[in-house]
């Protein structure tokens, strides 16, 4: 059993040299080939975006049957189980998300070709999936006692549109106010993700009556109105560090050439891993939106006016947590221990959400190699995968204190 | 025998005296029923956009059965029949047209209630080719002979994309320099036709690389682009009189909200019945979305340059017979031989090809009453519609001197 004591003053090299610590990786490394098959198994269950019942019911029976405490299924479908510490805190969330992009009736059969996998999801999130069950195991198998408590969770929302809802609700209600640090494991590889870029999405739909375009001329137009909003979208100035964006991706609207429209719509993307630039970007574009609209309506001498739904479709909060913050640091010499290098990256994950509220937190892959996230033939090669299950667990391990 | 120099002075009056033209307006109210069941015929030959050969065909069989000369199809599918005067000059141009603005395979059908009949194109333009046969059926029974020459065309191409291709073919190459009035019959009721409006159409499709909307940020993009210029175009100043439109009736682009798009487009509309106004509100377009684009590779520096496709789609010219003109006032006064008023109107007819090439031009009604054009359920009631026939010919044979 590994001492409260101990633990505080070791360096990952002193961890390393500890026996039960050894015996928990060697666990990790020996149950490799057994978690890969449940790698594979969850992943043959479908989760499709909002639809993630199915799978959270396997895993709670998993986490269950992997003797974790407390095992529940929180309102937005998260499957929480705890592995308490000597004390309750601090607390380390360690969670995969549930959810795939992909829609139901998705065939998600996975292939095997030597140790390459191919399915929907087999790598995003189903390799954290299974790193998470591995971690629980080996940590039982050497009986390592950490001194803080960790809170498995497998999530929900993480997706698209899902805009990050299980993580939100743990954050916000479930386990409001208990968390000190978050890790969690997504899709492969060691990557270290450190700063969590934040996203409004909006889509606005702009209506008017319509008319013909002769006969009813002198009526405000829709699409025109959008294209004054799209327009002060176009001159929006925007910080390059942190690195901040916008983009007008999509547009539609108009029945007719020779009909003024009475709908057009606009799909909005913004982005920032600094949560004020985020805001400041966010302001910007609704200050635009609506002296768009008033434009038009003057312009039109407020003939046939133009409305807008502006409609939010997405909010994922900004934050990163410092290079130099206790979490990072740790997770690089963690990393390092199984890999020659272990850079940090950006990216929107389930991470965005504690960073945003201040609390220490970072994604990390989950080992093996992974080709691009979201195709229907993503793949997944488990060469040397273990080492991404051991660099998960000794960061479980070194976190937990 | 309507003799030469007795029509050359008379008045509507005197013509209505002229027991060759009683006898003549006598014979297309006896023909009316016949002529209704012919409107009916050809209404259920299916004439789409730029498939109008089956019906023409039919039309060109009709031309010679019904004794008109060097009766032949041109290169765009008019139909193309003469009735001789004494001398070839004037020429009135006497025409309908074939084609419908509805699909292959719609159902044609002619559906009966009572006076009511109800088809596509049944009143837009079965009634005009009706007119047109009744008026050569009258002339030949009566046996007018007028001074001038009356080429009677079925023409091709009048709506929508048709962009009036078989008038511009009549006037550009078939008939070239030969027409010195022109007379289409379209649609119902008794309205004139003096002022033709004219318009531009255009499909502006705006092009770029396109890429993730964070990782590639700072690339033009095409739908910005296009808001650029739709803002633009929405700042037009058009003269109300003579009425000068804009419109952007139809846009579209991109994949994803979070993807700069690789494409975007809009279908612009624009439309005057003055020349002068439609050519200036056209430069301005045409500039609009030149800057537009300039604008956006300046914003951008040039990365992922945005380029334009600005097609031309459709172009209708602009033109007007003033309402002190011969044939407007000749109309007026004929008309008013049948009904209580005859108000003047502006629309988009196959006259905008003469008027805008200063050739004395009207549309007139075929009688009976209508329902709007275009719709699936067009309508078309004969109640009194003999008094379109009888003014239709009353205006041939007062304009054939």
């Amino acid at each position: 059993m590994l001492g409260l004591s101990g633990l505080n003053a070791q360096t990952t090299a002193q961890l390393l040299s500890d026996p039960t610590v050894k015996a928990a990786l060697e666990a990790a490394k020996r149950n490799e080939p057994h978690f890969i098959e449940e790698q594979i198994r969850v992943c043959e269950i479908p989760a499709p975006p909002f639809k993630e019942e199915v799978r959270a019911a396997e895993f709670e029976r998993i986490f269950k049957q992997l003797g974790l405490k407390d095992v529940r299924i929180d309102k937005s479908g998260n499957v929480i189980g705890v592995r308490p510490g000597l004390v309750p805190h601090p607390n380390l969330l360690f969670e995969a998300h549930l959810d795939t992009v992909f829609p139901e009736g998705t065939d998600v059969r996975v292939k095997r070709n030597g140790d390459t996998l191919t399915a929907p999801g087999i790598g995003d999130d189903c390799r954290g999936l299974a790193v998470l069950m591995s971690v629980i195991r080996a940590l039982d198998e050497a009986r390592v006692q950490t001194p803080g408590t960790i809170t498995f969770v497998a999530d929900t929302g993480e997706e698209g549109l899902g805009d990050l809802r299980g993580t939100k609700e743990l954050f916000q209600t479930t386990l409001r106010g208990q968390i000190d640090k978050f890790v969690s494991v997504d899709g492969t590889g060691l990557r270290i993700t450190n700063v969590g870029v934040g996203s409004y999405r909006y889509r606005a739909t702009f209506k008017g009556p319509g008319g013909h375009s002769f006969g009813a001329f002198g009526l405000g137009n829709p699409i025109q109105a959008m294209g004054r909003a799209i327009a002060k979208i176009d001159e929006f100035e925007v910080p390059a560090t942190p690195k901040t964006t916008f983009n007008v991706g999509r547009v539609g609207g108009g029945t007719s050439v020779n009909a003024i429209p009475f709908e057009s719509w606009m799909e909005v993307d913004m982005r920032s891993s600094d949560r004020d630039s985020l805001e400041t970007v966010h302001a910007k574009y609704r200050k635009a939106v609506e002296a768009a609209v008033e434009e038009e309506n003057k312009r039109w001498k407020g003939r046939g006016p133009v409305s807008v739904d502006n409609a939010l479709v997405g909010y994922r909060p900004a934050g990163s947590t410092p290079a130099d913050s206790a979490i990072v640091k740790t997770a690089v010499e963690v990393t390092r221990a199984f890999a020659d290098s272990a850079p940090l990256g950006e990216g929107s994950t389930d991470s965005n959400v504690p960073m945003n509220l201040g609390i220490p937190a970072i994604t990390i892959g989950g080992g093996g190699q992974g080709s691009a996230s979201h195709p229907l033939d993503e793949s997944f090669n488990s060469k040397d995968s273990y080492l991404g299950t051991q660099r998960a667990l000794l960061l479980a391990i070194a976190l937990a204190r």
